[in-house]
């Protein structure tokens, strides 16, 4: 019934389309122009082999400001028995780069000589002197830039395919040069279609979606060196799809038909390609990304009565086009894959390739084992350990390609890898960025956010990971965090953090500093509609609750309280609905999921709910001892005592900052 | 009598500058801009944080083309034991990313249902059958990506002092803005002085200088993040240059004055700083790059009449200035050192910072114990060992910062560095790039610039030092490089390499492959003036020869002929003047500085030269067993059977590209 995805291995699917290219004459460099030698030719790629056309220096230049001389006399000059030069026939003044007479071969630095006037008494005169006085020979060509030194004509300066830096663009201008042939930009049409597209900035409505996979793409293809264009959005309209491709193709050396490149009811792109070429491969075994389309459009096959107007006389009646799939990660990665390699082709310089590293997983991955499995990761160095923690794995959620640093590829064949094994990372990051990394593993708390921003400005990095108070002291005690943000409730003292970190740390020496103090209550819809005052509306059964992961601090705040107050959790509607932060628990009752959940007051402010708060509880960072004198953690303590993110912080709602920096325990 | 520099160490420097821009307010943002949400924003910096607006996505959407329906009621469907459920109140067509109904909290996908028609057949119709039959159930929250799955509103997007990227482009619009807000670009003008300069691509006589440095120090700002404006160049004349600078000091926000930081007798700017507001430094122990002038333009002296057009309000009435010197890796290098932590700090950013890795050197390095010696280094590996191979020392020679892999930094207090000592390298590659690098030391030759040409299609990069033939066997024996050109000549047999490669790498096994048979004559100047014939007229007096460097094998063949004639060296004007490439040798003939010299016709050619044709040697490839079956050198081996190639060499005078391939040695 529907169109299934004939999914193929990437390298299969790479060749095909290599193949298709080569056929058509479309696997090479595309053209070449010639730019003026400006800033503007920087990150270009040379479409020729620059050969130098004059020699630097094209003279043989003074290399000091001093006296050009013959060599040969000065000889016998020495501290006790000075020489002299008469200026004219023996001792010329030079500038720096300025040529040597004919008649000299080297030239005396004029802090080593002794400007004499007529009457042979020192003066001041440095130009023209009557004569110098040496104390000290020099041998030939001694401060002497000869010719050629440093480049000689008819060299090479640079190969074919080098994407210049700036020095490069000095190098080019040094052999003679006031223009360089470069390759010319492909030209790349974006082509968002979709009903339910709306432009970014658009006010939304449930069903609306922000039409930015367009904006991510140019910016790839713009960085890549490629000369995007990115098109209006397109209804899901077969017809307008095709117009809008056949006018793309005419134009372009690419096309990219963002989205519809899947099986669904509104997915025409496999079929838009099939009318207007060929349709090479439908369906790549790569997780996330596999409805990717990879097709020829043929220009001759017109619709229209518009001539085309070709990109350069060269150039194959045919276009590629490339079917990227909708969701923003699988199509940032789609470019990744297929277009970059295409645009380094197409401009004649090596494919970009990300630096790799070994690191160690701190998860489990699961993947599905016939593709090859792309998995984000943010990675930090911990101790000596370079470690990878896998992110969310959505092919929906762009913010786990802005916080990875790199990709982890399982390859087709492993249905994943466990926590521990070493994997080969391909950093986004360097190594330096990585080592002021701070990896904080544990519960969430608006603060860190603020934190984050303020380590930034002090050239440090917060990657936190949000796993719940406990799971942070397990990363502890497995060294795969420098800190952990927790707020445990001891149930019979009313302590905070110190019965746990003696129990699931005992071999792992930590200093625990508070935070801040924060109110915890229970988030509700403006206007509190269904009149919950306390945990015990929980026990009504029209009340849905939304709780939080076991092993967060509010989970065991709340099961102490229900304890106290001896209501049973099978009780609560919803007490199995978990959700791992905060922002989500508020974002589960803002939209109506839920009723009521319990969390900070920062949230509910932050989703426009009302907050009926509750307890007051304690949240602190613990940092594992290894880590806390050490440097890459100085601008944290620094900034616990800094009164411009105490203000900060104490503008969130809810927050006490009068306990920030006090040192709980140190062991 | 002369001024002379007092130079000082490079992080007093640094900090005189950071503390008088901090006095003057200027050490932070300058100011910011709100710019569109376009690709064009690539590459800027974050001058807040940015915070989500809305959610994303921002209601319960489906992940699947398939049924909203309520989990619940799918209890109990097995594939056994199918359950209908009715369109309408039970389950409702979604596409992918469209919001469920109210009451839903789950989708199936399409292809896990059968589409009945109200019959209870199956049918073919996909959004609207009369009911739908499934064969499992359902957990709630299935296929759907819940409100604020990627994004909850409020949260931190991105720190301020973030450098866009394309997915954060994505990020920020899926977070509800259409704009950002970044650090306005620093305007950066760039003032050429120097009456020597000329205009890149002018016709050239002696003395002239190509003033490039302002096209390098541009590209280098623009690819910080700065804007630079590239003046016009402006003669040694005092009042002038005070008229520009003050002129570009008005619009920008540091002026770079280059050169005449020195302390000669056109030297004019420490001056010019001096005479227009504070002059904080003249002079940092840095080589190659110490006569750097740091210093405050005070806007409010201000000669002409016209009034200063502040940048932005917040602006300080100083303006910093930068003497930058006027050798062009100074000029660079000083940029770096410099100039972009200031731009860094002005944009908010991090400082670039450059991989670093430890490498060993191959030869010993001197350097000035007062200085921070900072050495061009060529990097390859070379089995497992990462090698660092100093390259040109000039500051004058800007090819050795176009062929610099990297710098290695010889601190203050070391006067160098022996070879074989390990050495930290800032990398300007990728370790990848690093890792193509094929390392070819020893005797230079021409095909070696074309091969390098035809590698870099190939994905390799041909990185080759020239340090005669005997230079490069012990190389290959001390494991410095992968392979080396030969052409030694052995007295004895009339046999090339065989001997030397036995002599020399008696434990250090080798492929020899023939690279060319090459002629070898006497360079003269064109119409050979002074009527040189053979190796006999070096006898003459008036002749001046210029000679190979020891070790060479054009050398060695000269030695061998000369001792077969019976001509004594020390009878041979200019026998000790050593060059060390075929090029040096024929520059010097062009320049006069030598009458002829023994080298290669391609040599001739290339400057112009007659020549006079003597021996046909043949010019081999020595190649380290150990690499030579690898993947690396893999396509040298392609090349040297391919016709392009062959046809490319053969373009070049004197050559016999015959040999080409021929396997002369396989140990």
């Amino acid at each position: 019934m529907s169109v299934y995805l004939h999914d193929i291995p990437l390298p299969d699917a790479q060749a095909r389309l290599k193949q298709t290219l080569q056929d058509a004459g479309l696997w090479r460099v595309l053209g070449m122009e010639t730019i003026p030698l400006d800033e503007n030719a920087l990150g270009r790629v040379t479409a020729e082999a620059v050969w130098a056309k004059v020699s630097s220096p094209h003279y043989h230049a003074s290399a000091m400001d001093g006296f050009a001389v013959r060599a040969l006399m000065t000889n016998g000059a020495f501290p006790s028995k000075p020489l002299t030069l008469q200026i004219g026939p023996e001792a010329e003044y030079v500038d720096t780069g300025d040529p040597l007479p004919d008649w000299a071969n080297a030239v005396i630095p004029i802090e080593n000589v002794e400007s004499l006037d007529e009457h042979g008494n020192i003066t001041n005169e440095i130009r023209e002197p009557a004569s110098v006085r040496i104390r000290a020979s020099v041998a030939p060509w001694s401060h002497v830039r000869p010719l050629g030194e440093d480049i000689v004509a008819t060299q090479l300066v640079l190969p074919a395919g080098h994407v210049l830096r700036p020095v490069d663009l000095g190098a080019i201008a040094a052999a003679g040069h006031e223009e360089v042939k470069v390759a010319r930009k492909p030209k790349v049409a974006i082509l968002p279609t979709g009903t339910e597209l709306v432009p970014i900035g658009s006010k939304l409505k449930a069903g609306d979606i922000l039409e930015y996979n367009s904006l991510v793409l140019a910016a790839q293809i713009k960085s890549m060196g490629g000369e995007p264009t990115r098109y209006p959005i397109t209804n899901d309209d077969s017809d307008l799809i095709c117009q809008r491709v056949q006018e793309a193709a005419l134009d372009h050396d690419l096309v990219l038909l963002n989205a519809g490149s899947s099986a669904g009811a509104e997915d025409f792109s496999a079929k838009v390609v099939e009318r207007l070429g060929t349709l090479l491969v439908h369906g790549v075994a790569v997780r996330p990304g596999h409805p990717v389309i990879l097709g020829m459009v043929n220009r001759e096959l017109l619709i229209g009565d518009r001539a085309p107007e070709s990109l350069t006389p060269e150039t194959s009646h045919l276009t590629p086009i490339i079917g990227v799939p909708g969701y923003p990660v699988s199509a940032a990665l789609t470019i990744d894959i297929f277009v970059e390699p295409l645009i380094a082709r197409w401009l004649g310089r090596r494919p970009l390739e990300l630096q790799t590293e070994t690191a160690t997983l701190t998860r489990k991955i699961v993947s599905p084992a016939g593709d090859d499995d792309y998995v984000r990761v943010a990675v930090g160095k911990v101790g000596d350990t370079l470690l990878a923690a896998p992110l969310s794995r959505g092919a929906g959620i762009i913010t786990s390609l802005v916080q990875a640093d790199g990709l982890a590829i399982v390859p087709r064949g492993k249905q994943g890898l466990e926590a521990g094994e070493k994997v080969k990372v391909r950093l986004y990051r360097s190594r330096a960025e990585i080592e002021k990394t701070i990896l904080c593993i544990g519960s969430h708390d608006l603060t860190l956010d603020l934190l984050a921003q303020f380590l930034a400005e002090r050239d440090r990095r917060l990657a936190s990971s949000n796993v719940g108070s406990q799971g942070g002291l397990m990363a502890i005690r497995r060294g795969e965090a420098h800190l952990a943000g927790s707020h445990l409730l001891d149930p019979k003292t009313g302590e905070y953090n110190i019965l746990y970190i003696r129990e699931y740390l005992p071999n792992t020496p930590v200093k625990v500093v508070a935070l801040v103090g924060r109110e915890q209550g229970l988030l509700v819809k403006r206007g509190n509609p269904k009149r919950v005052q306390g945990l015990e509306d929980l026990r009504r059964p029209e009340i849905r609750f939304v709780n939080r992961q076991r092993g967060a601090g509010t989970r065991v705040l709340l099961d102490y309280h229900l304890n106290l107050m001896a209501i049973a959790p099978e009780h609560i509607v919803g007490y199995t609905q978990e959700e791992y932060t905060h922002l989500s628990v508020a974002a589960a009752v803002a939209s109506g999921r839920a009723d009521c959940g319990l969390g900070i007051a920062a949230a509910a402010q932050a989703l426009d709910l009302d907050f009926i708060p509750l307890f007051q509880e304690r949240y602190d960072l613990v940092i594992s001892k290894e880590y806390a004198e050490g440097d890459l953690l100085a601008p944290l303590f620094i900034l616990l005592a800094d009164s411009n993110f105490r203000g900060a912080v104490s503008q969130l709602t809810g927050y006490d900052v009068s306990v920030m920096g006090t040192i709980i325990l140190e062991e």
